[in-house]
């Protein structure tokens, strides 16, 4: 894979930033980090990564809705303990469709590290915890249905726990975040401050995506990680209805793995008022920070799909239900046809209102309209009078297009972000693992 | 486009012959033929295509089930006649999306033909039918929402009539197939003869293919001609019925066009005893002939895919409903992921069991078997003891494929053919205007 981690260093504060450069995270506290190479891909990149929340923290999870899911996202799912105190995420592997050997290494692995972790509190603290198995969360992401390297796993584990940092700066989060990448060209971080009552609350967020990104998240990781103190509930709700329009929203080949996961871990480091349900008004500014990160986050992951050139924005306007938009959104979204064309700058309008028509949504064309960024294409069932392809090619060249389609039958409206299809998508998948 | 004739006459009258090769069609009763150049691709390949039934026919269609429908697909379904006097087929525009001009445009062609083919059939004929312009049919591919070439189709009206030869061999009918191509690559033909009672009845296809290509038929152009003697009702459920496992059976890209049909033409040449419904013991053997030349051309178009190296029949067996068997099918036929991974030859089996995870369909996953070929890949929970990668990577170099799952919850099968996914696909499709 060959990750030059100084390519990545070109991040700023500034959250208008481009896609393509990152914002600085720095300390969270109440996180440890730790980023090792267990050697998973044999070239000694790092791919084992560590959180440790040494008080624990509160959680909740979203994960794929394939019916075929791998082995830790069993394990996650059935055990179910109040507070987490660490994830261990690799990359390479994707312990799926592995059987019962694959679970059970996970349940060796959770065995020893917790055990350790216990040691470690009962060295470092006055006031240890016990940790247990069902205290340690799994995010795993690779290739199906080889066998788990659990030997290299296992052998590297004492090292990655002595190398936890809890003071974290900027090169410690774009590390992790490169740690858990398969085919990803760019580490994807994100962050946001917001206030809950009078208190600062830092929301940070990595994550990996490339390949398999899909409504219901693919193959993607998203973790997100505050300082915020709120309750397992609250954190579930939070997530789940912020994951609709951001994770769930996008789409770079409608194929969806059995590993996606996104998690939110709250250290409670921080104090503030205290939130009991989710439509308290002081949760509204942490709601749109975190809807800011997640989208910032499912943004990049789109931008960096496997050879992506561009990152297209798919706005439906005004359908008679939200489900019909998005439908009618993932279809122009998952069209090869589609994608070809924008990878070709190829201004084939045409093709998107096959897309349209293929949805299956009644289409009352006469009323459609169509737009490419601000220019008007179709309306009024025909070609708009002012189209001109040479325009409308030129604007085709831009890395960020917008579409826009009016579908006039309602008020509903759905954005779905997607990507290019473009000859270097063939070229990693053929070739992934050959 | 530059298609050189030569290059497709290596054909055969053995129905067992290479997807690639095709059977001889020769002459049938009742159907004229006449294929020219319009001009209409600027390098003078034909791409203008006449069938005149000089007695009538009776038919049926099916057509795309998109919401948004070419001009041609309105004309044809808003003009109920109970006998077509001709079908006129264009390639390069699919006149769709071009609004009411393409639709007048339609009318005007239809005026002209059949004022043209009332006169002809006065001249060539002791008792001539009058033919109106409902009695004419139009087949239309290429561009979508460009304006429809009416000035270069119009004009060369007299000659298309003029060329029209009531005695067919093999050139003429593959004069026709190369004449409704677009992107394809080789034309497409089938043919059987089968006896209904004890009159031998023969049933030719043409079809045209390439991209877009989807349950519902995509950019599918299918036109099958007999001399059997069956009513606009008997035709409409046979096709109907044969349809359903045959064109809406494959998959090259997921995407659906505005102007898919499948066409079939009874000229009744042939007497035989009178069939009167579905169920006729009679009808058995015409049934299982129209299925073989309805699924070779269907198989032809899939394995003339756009870009495609590969021909890849998906077999689910055994769910609960034929239903589910076909979502399984078609969520591994359109997996982009699948698709590549067949492209690059490489025997990644864990992208199956992917896509079967996200068609959302309950899975017993230590029930679930899959093949490839006769070779056990995965059963009992897990990966096959035998598997033995070598030997499945080596299987995957062959040209057509067979995947087998089996689902192992019920008794329903559905079979579905697909294709890989090259960068030639990309190719194609991102540069095909320009």
């Amino acid at each position: 894979m060959g990750i030059n981690f100084s390519n990545f260093l070109n991040t700023s504060k500034d959250k208008n930033t481009k896609i393509n450069d990152f914002q600085d995270l720095d300390h969270l506290d109440g996180v440890g980090v730790s980023t090792i190479s267990a050697n998973l891909y044999g070239d000694n990149r790092d791919d084992l990564v560590m959180f440790y929340f040494r008080d624990g923290a509160n959680h909740a999870s979203v994960y794929t809705q394939s019916k075929i899911r791998s082995e830790n996202i069993k394990w996650n799912t059935s055990h179910k303990s109040k507070k987490i105190y660490s994830l261990i995420v690799n990359t390479r592997n994707a312990n799926a469709l592995t059987g019962n050997k694959g679970y059970q290494s996970l349940e060796k692995i959770a065995e020893i590290v917790s055990e350790k972790l216990t040691e470690k509190q009962k060295s470092d603290d006055n006031n240890p915890d016990n940790i247990n198995v069902s205290q340690i969360m799994f995010g795993c992401t690779g290739t199906i249905g080889e066998p788990y390297p659990f030997e290299k796993i296992r052998e590297n584990l004492y090292r990655l726990i002595d190398n936890v940092k809890y003071t974290q700066n900027k090169y410690v989060w774009i590390k992790a975040a490169l740690g858990i990448m398969t085919t990803d060209t760019k580490p994807k971080l994100a962050m946001e401050e917001c206030y809950i009552g009078k208190s600062k609350i830092k929301i940070y967020g990595i994550a990996k995506g490339s390949g398999m990104i899909h409504p219901n998240m693919a193959t993607t990781l998203g973790y997100i990680f505050t300082d915020a103190n709120l309750s397992n509930e609250i954190l579930k709700k939070i997530l789940k209805k912020n994951i609709e329009t951001t994770f769930n929203a996008i789409s770079c080949d409608g194929d969806t793995s059995t590993n996606d996961m996104v998690s939110i871990f709250s250290t409670g480091r921080t104090a503030h008022t205290k939130i009991s349900n989710l439509s308290d008004p002081k949760l509204k500014d942490f709601d749109s920070a975190l809807n800011s990160v997640l989208l910032n986050l499912a943004k990049r992951i789109v931008s960096d799909g496997e050879g992506s050139s561009k990152l297209v924005t798919i706005n439906i306007l005004n359908c008679q239900t939200e489900e019909e938009a998005k439908k009618i959104g993932f279809s122009i979204a998952n069209s090869p046809l589609v994608k070809t064309a924008i990878a070709g700058e190829d201004p084939n309008w045409g093709r998107i209102l096959m897309a349209v028509g293929k949805a299956g949504i009644d289409i009352n064309l006469p009323k459609l309209q169509l737009k490419f960024g601000e220019y008007k294409i179709f309306q009024n069932g025909k070609l708009h009078e002012k189209y001109d392809e040479k325009i409308i090619a030129e604007y085709m060249k831009n890395e960020t297009l917008e579409i826009t389609v009016n579908i006039s039958t309602g008020t509903k409206n759905f954005t779905t972000y997607t990507m290019d299809l473009t000859k270097k998508y063939i070229e990693i998948n053929a070739d992934y693992r050959s």
